[in-house]
Parts: C-alpha cells; structure tokens; sequence
C-alpha cells in the first residue's frame, strides 16, 4: 500500500478529533447562539415540502440571490462550498500546480498549509513582525520573488485577531503577480469588508461564511465572493452537487433573516471589549487587539491556564511554545457568564502562580 | 489570469444545469420515492435538538455504527463524503500524482475521467468488448503495463447496468497492482455486494452512497468501505469537517429505518424487467441487461426519442452517436405510471419512424 501512496501526503496527520464533552467549548471559534428555534422550524416547513430523492441545485440559485443582496456582488460572482475548507481546495485544484508556490503570513489559518502539502505546492510561511503585525513587505517579496500563484490573507485573522488596513491590502493587490485570496470568514465581527476591492482587482478572491457570525458552523457553508473569471474557473472544479439542499435551504433562511441573526454580533463585541480589558490588567499577559469574535494572547502561563480550565470542563486553543511564541491561547466569546467564568479561572492562575 | 490557471483543468466544462423543469424527470437515476414523511418529521425533532452553532462531528460516530450495522465493516473501515463525488476526489487526492496511470472501462461514471483530469493523470479508458461487456483482460493488461494507481470497476455499471462476476473482480484484483475502486453506488438494485471480499483483498476499497436505492440524492452521502490502512490514508487528505450534520442526522435515520425505505426496491425492480420486456419486443432497439435502476438501450433513434419526449416533459439522458455506439439512451425506472407513460412515447418514435 506505501508503493501506492503519494509521497507529500505521508506528513499529513488525520483530523479525528472526539466530540467535545464539555460544559464550555470557546476553542473552535463558533457562536454560542445556536440558530433560533423559530427558524429551525421553518426549515422543517421547506424540508417537508422539498423532495429529498433529488439532487440538489448544482448553481444553488436560491442562494445566489440571497447572498447577492446580502455582499453586493453579483450573482455571477459568487461560488458556494462546504464550509471555506472545500473553497480552498477548489483554489488549490483550479490554480496550484506541484511545485507552485503559495505565500502566507503566519501564524494563520492552517488549511492554508495542509491544502499546501496536498497540493505539493511549496509555502512559504512569512513570520508575522513583533506585535503579531503581518510583514507586508515581506509578504509581497515572496510572492514577488516566486511568482507564487496564491497569497493568502486572513483578515481578521485567525488566530491573532489582526486586521490589515485596506492600504496594505492594497499595496500588495497593486505587487503581487499572484491570485490573492482575501479570507473574511470573521469579517463582521470587525464590520469593515474590503468586498469593494473586487471593482478594481480581477485577481481579487474573497472567502466567507455563515460557520462563525450566523452562527451555522453545522451546516458547512461557505461561499466566495470575485470577479466572474476566476469563480468560473473555480465552477470547472467544483463538484456537480457539492451542497446538499439541506444545507442551502437553511442556508437561505439564515441570510432572509440575517438581521435578527446578527443582533447577537453586539453581543460578542461588547464581551469581547470586557474580556481584553479584564486581560490587559493582568500581569505577565500580552493581550492582542481582535477584530473577531476571540481574542489571543501570549503567556507563559499557557498550559497552566489550560489546563486550570479543563479541569473546570471548558476547552480553549492552546498554542505550543516556538522560538518566537512563549505559548498562547485563542479563545472565543461565549456567553456572558461563561466568559465572566473563564476569565476568573485565568485569573486565579495568573496570581496562584505568580 | 489565464497565467496563474493550470493547464490540465482548462478543458473542464463547469457543470451549471438549471433545476430540472419537467414532469418526469428520469435523467439521474435518482429514487422517484421521497423520503418518507414520518422519517422527516422525526429529522426535524432532531434538528430542533441540535446545536447548529457547533461544528459537525468529524468523525461521525453515530453514522458509523449504523453504517457497520448495514455492512458488517467494522468502523474502522469506513469513511464517508459529500457523496460518492467528493470520496473519489479524495482517492485522487491521496493517491494520484500527475502523470499516474488509472484505469477504467468504458463507457461508465463520468467523475472518474474528471478526476483524473484535476489530478493531471493518464486516464486510461478500455473500451467494452462487444455486448457492452468490459474487457477484462484488457483492463489488467493496462493496470499491469502502466502500474496504474487505480483501477475503477463500476458495478452494476454506470450508465450501461452491466455486472461483473465476482470471478472477474477475483481475477483483477490478484493481478493488477492498483488501488480497486469498486463503486457500488447502484448495488442494492442488484443484490450481491463484493463487500466479503475486502477480508482478503486490502487494496480492495468500495463505493456506497445513499443517493440511489435510499432515495437520498438531495443529501449528498457516500461512504467508502475498506480496510482501515487505506481508510487512514483516505482520512489524511478529509476536510476536518466535510460531512455537515444535517445529513449526517438524517443519514442515520435513514439507516436506522432501512427495512421499510428499502421496500422501494422491490418496485423499481419489477418495473425494471417490465421496461425491459417492453424495450425488448420494440424493433431496431438492443436493451443491455440491467442490475441496477436504470435501464440503457442502443438505438439510431435516440434523438428522436428524446426529443419526443422532451416535448412532453420527460427528460431522459442520450448519449451521443460514436463510432462504437449508434445512439443510445438511459433512463432510470420512475413510478409505475411514468414508466408506462414513457414507454408509450418510446414505442410510438419505434414505430412511427419505422
């Protein structure tokens, strides 16, 4: 069996991760809010009456609409996938060739990397300056020296929360020769899209999601925004009927509703103000500005805190130590009372072993 | 643009079908039996007590137990997809270099060609021996000659409803030095998996989806059974979280309620050998025998046949004249009055035009 597998593959380590058993789980970036009952129940009206001995919509027209009204951007311009997951591997199958270069800054979002390694592209991982600012001049270096065919930017980013000034968006936009893919997968919870960009830049693509701000992240759908060239290129790739009807209907009621839905928006931003400024005043933590729905920030009490936490059954993201990185933790928000918990527990770490 | 595009996917031909508009719609060999009303009444009890706000199980353990259940492979042996779609383009992932060899007979599923392209693979394609009868030999000669990755066996096949002898499976499998791909998505409209022969053969992997004989096409679930060295291999290069939970919930009702959906079988299959009687008796029109839900016949009238009945709101799938193939036409078994319908339309062009 070896003999038969490919070579780049081999370092891939599978993802079978057990459900979390948890009284808290803040380390997958979801929502807290599940999807209001009232919808749920309207998704069952449109079950009952859809013929699931069907296959679904291959162009997800339904969708299309609704996320034209919801972004602006023509339906023409949108291609629908499971989850962001399934639009990076499309990128990657319609543009990255064995031996292709791809840019990111780091740390980020990691299918960035597997996708690399599936691909058997090269990445190139441009360490982030101190402060976790992302070397845009060293980013446009690589992809300019490589002629690398994508460069990945995470905006906000996971996991530090960042966000690029659209001047630097820009700036690399105006240098890089390469397709760049412009993940927003957590962009309201910071409110600024640069969805504008797309008018001016047809090597533009934009990723998002109803996995985090709506609150869907069951229900896998992610959708990227970009000029109709590179999504009709991106079409030849994709999948006959790579979204279920189950998930585009429900899908189109999460966006016909999305005012309601994104009421809970001020919710996390108001706790995630709370929870930086409760961290900010703790000793031996650098905090990081966020504009997302968690926060991250850097201890050397890391594993301490989580594991303080898991012994209270909540489950954060903990980073390793490196070279650069004493070790950190991503969490998200949770509900009020859950962060006002997690934030005692780390603070009781904090000064325990002070 | 066309700088940063591969090569190899440029032929692809973006897959953008309108929602089928018609009466009778036999084109897919989709079920023409929804699900049952009972079953998706008790899928939204479930949805109502899901937490859409979490990611879906990676490793859905719920549907593995009913999958074992149904198949008698241990859990450790089964992976499962958006479909059988995204199980093949996981095979390729994993195993498929460019410039790999797979092997197929043909005619048979489209997904294994387009594939084979995105991996920029050499797809070897034996044509059938006279009587649509795949070419065994000629298969393992080419899986033999090249040392190709993969060789595919559709059965029953796709679209002609040919049936491989467990022998002829035997004979492959000890010869060639392939990943078998054995794609069973039609295999209970026939009866006799090959799913015992995974105890001796680890480099036997099977195809299974609940898009055919559970009427499920809307859901978008394949599985794959298979001993678990290759399953591991297979889990390296799955999405995190591919499979949404919405279809894994109803998946396993499905399975948990088989005996009564499975009922459906019986029907399709009587009207199966009554289509194929009636085709049979019709002059200048050769009927291949069938194991699956779709009957596929030669005749120099396909485009007339389909145009007639186009016009009265069926649509079924012509294939195009070659020079191995005269015209020829699939339609999968509809309701019992759509079949009689249909082959009324069929017998008046046979015999109009005679």
């Amino acid at each position: 069996m070896e003999k038969l597998v490919r070579k780049n593959i081999e370092s891939l380590v599978a993802y079978k991760v057990d459900a979390p058993q948890y009284d808290i789980v803040v380390n997958a970036n979801e929502s807290p809010f599940d999807f209001p009952m009232q919808l749920k129940r309207k998704f069952c009206d449109d079950i009952c009456n859809t013929d699931l001995n069907r296959y679904p919509e291959a162009c997800f027209p339904e969708l299309l609409a609704e996320l034209t009204g919801y972004t602006g951007v023509p339906q023409e311009g949108i291609i629908c996938g499971s989850g962001s997951d399934e639009l990076i591997a499309m990128i990657n199958q319609a543009f990255v060739d064995p031996g292709d270069v791809v840019v990111s800054h780091t740390p980020s979002f990691a299918m960035y990397d597997i996708w690399a390694t599936i691909s058997n592209a090269k990445h190139i991982m441009v360490d982030d300056l101190p402060g976790h600012i992302p070397d845009v001049d060293g980013l446009i270096a690589a992809a300019c020296d490589t002629q690398a065919k994508i460069l990945y930017i995470c905006n906000p980013n996971n996991p530090t929360g960042y966000i690029f000034d659209q001047d630097d968006i820009i700036k690399m936009l105006d240098a890089v020769p390469s397709l760049v893919v412009l993940d927003e997968a957590y962009i309201e919870f910071f409110g600024e899209s640069n969805v504008d960009l797309l008018a001016k830049y047809p090597r533009l693509l934009i990723l998002r999601t109803l996995s985090k701000a709506f609150g869907l992240a069951g229900i896998r759908c992610g959708y990227a925004l970009g000029n109709k060239d590179v999504i009709d290129i991106l079409y030849k790739v994709k999948g006959p009927y790579n979204l279920n009807v189950l998930t585009q209907k429900l899908a189109v009621i999460a966006l016909k509703n999305r005012t309601e839905i994104l009421r809970n928006l001020e919710i996390l931003k108001a706790e995630r103000l709370k929870a930086i400024a409760v961290l900010e005043a703790l000793p031996g933590i650098t905090v990081f500005p966020s504009g997302s729905n968690f926060i991250y920030f850097e201890t050397t009490k890391a594993e301490a805190i989580f594991e303080a936490l898991l012994k209270k059954n909540i489950l954060i993201k903990r980073f390793a130590e490196s070279q650069s990185n004493p070790g950190s933790i991503r969490f998200s928000m949770g509900k009020p009372q859950e962060n006002q918990k997690i934030l005692e527990i780390i603070k009781e770490v904090v000064y325990n072993e002070a």
